[in-house]
């Protein structure tokens, strides 16, 4: 289906709920359509980026996707995607600032001085202020989670309070209009629980509904504790040059920060 | 994290389980790369491509998006994206054989019959023929579910039995080599399903605990029987024109394949 076939009348906004019937679904969104600007950036997840995009694009909300030009940027999947803005053209109000994660990019970012500089600028303007899997390290990296609650993907969230943050290893976690979520496949949790701060309850169910989220994984592996110690030391193992690497970062970032 | 970093050893793989250690990942992936066609087209999910594409790429997949023609298609999240392969180039031997789903993309599927004689020519041959939300529709108008149990978005689901199939009201129905899921998010579900016939249950699991598969929703309301009448009423009403476009197009499917 298309977008305008996926989207839902925007009735419920409570702008709007006293106007229900009043306005068409296509009138209200001129009316009441929050401004997400997403960061996008080379070797970012797309799955990270997609799993809340789906919900913000049935909630009809202005999604813009950010990075420094408009030239493609891959991701873990192959597929390059263009911004639709570039740090100059993005929005200086957004009602949510979200930042996705691969950790690798994670860390070219949190010592990107464009990307700190655009994240510095617009986070403290925002309504909401977010991130999914690794895209929390650069949050903090820019010093936007210090003195907040937060978490990131199991594998590095112990680095989140080297940059002034702490850690509360939950699947999404909500500090005022800080909203920071765990690995990859968690921006869907995250993406509903955003949708309900910025519509109501009823509208992120109808979403939910309609993306049938009613998860039944096949194996019970989704977290180190029900993996088991074997495969939680395998990963970490594996990816160990990385979280050395997202170490260092977060501790030049503590220096700079003055934390 | 890039592609590479992100991947896992294919250690782990059937083929190779006897030879762990003495194959580099990228050697391994030479040897037991599970080649996947995946369908796009126009008005497709985003969501029902990228949730089984990660855990695919995860498994360091050969994977190929296969459209009419190398133009971008256009998803309902306002991302386009190209084919890798047409009909003509994608490889006769498929592993898997993917469609994803979109209802209103998913009807003009049903009836277009270049899009019917390249899955009618592919899944035969195919090892698994699969598919997340309406994509079975269109995988069944095809003639590629006729005798065999699947299922489908919730809403559209009913309609799986006049092409011939069993409904089977589940998240990921297998029967046989047919793997078919509900709507948009049981992609993921899917995706780790499949990933443990095509390698085997350990290597799912760590590709579960990477993207950190360990769903929280933040709302009970994910099936028709968790939302309640209201909510479910509310959406069929909504999409009364798309789900009677869809049956008429099985309808029409119904006849062709003489059933």
């Amino acid at each position: 289906m298309n977008r305008r076939d996926f989207g839902i009348a925007l009735g419920a906004l409570p702008l709007l709920s006293s106007i229900v019937g009043a306005v068409s679904p296509a009138e209200a969104a001129e009316v009441a359509k929050p401004k997400i600007g997403m960061l996008i950036y080379p070797g970012m997840i797309l799955q990270d980026l997609v799993g809340p995009q789906t919900v913000f694009s049935i909630l009809q909300a202005d999604v813009r996707l950010v990075w420094k030009d408009k030239s493609p940027v891959a991701t873990d999947v192959g597929i390059a995607l263009p911004a639709t803005d570039t740090f100059d053209t993005c929005p200086a109000e957004l009602d949510v600032l979200f930042v996705p994660g691969g950790l690798g990019g994670s860390i070219a970012c949190m010592k990107d001085e464009d990307v700190i500089g655009f994240l510095a600028s617009r986070g403290p303007r925002a309504r909401y202020v977010t991130s999914v899997c690794t895209g929390s390290l650069v949050l903090a990296a820019a010093g936007l989670l210090r003195g907040y609650q937060a978490t990131s993907h199991w594998y590095v969230r112990d680095l989140l309070p080297l940059m002034g943050a702490t850690l509360r290893a939950e699947r999404v976690v909500e500090d005022r209009n800080r909203l920071t979520a765990g690995g990859v496949t968690s921006g869907i949790d995250f993406g509903l629980t955003l949708a309900a701060r910025l519509s109501n309850e009823d509208t992120a169910k109808r979403i939910q509904l309609l993306i049938e989220y009613d998860p039944k994984p096949p194996f019970d592996a989704g977290s180190p504790e029900s993996a088991g110690p074997a495969l939680t030391r395998e990963i970490l193992q594996r990816r160990a040059p990385l979280i050395e690497a997202a170490r260092k970062e977060a501790e030049m970032a503590k220096e700079r920060l003055g934390i």
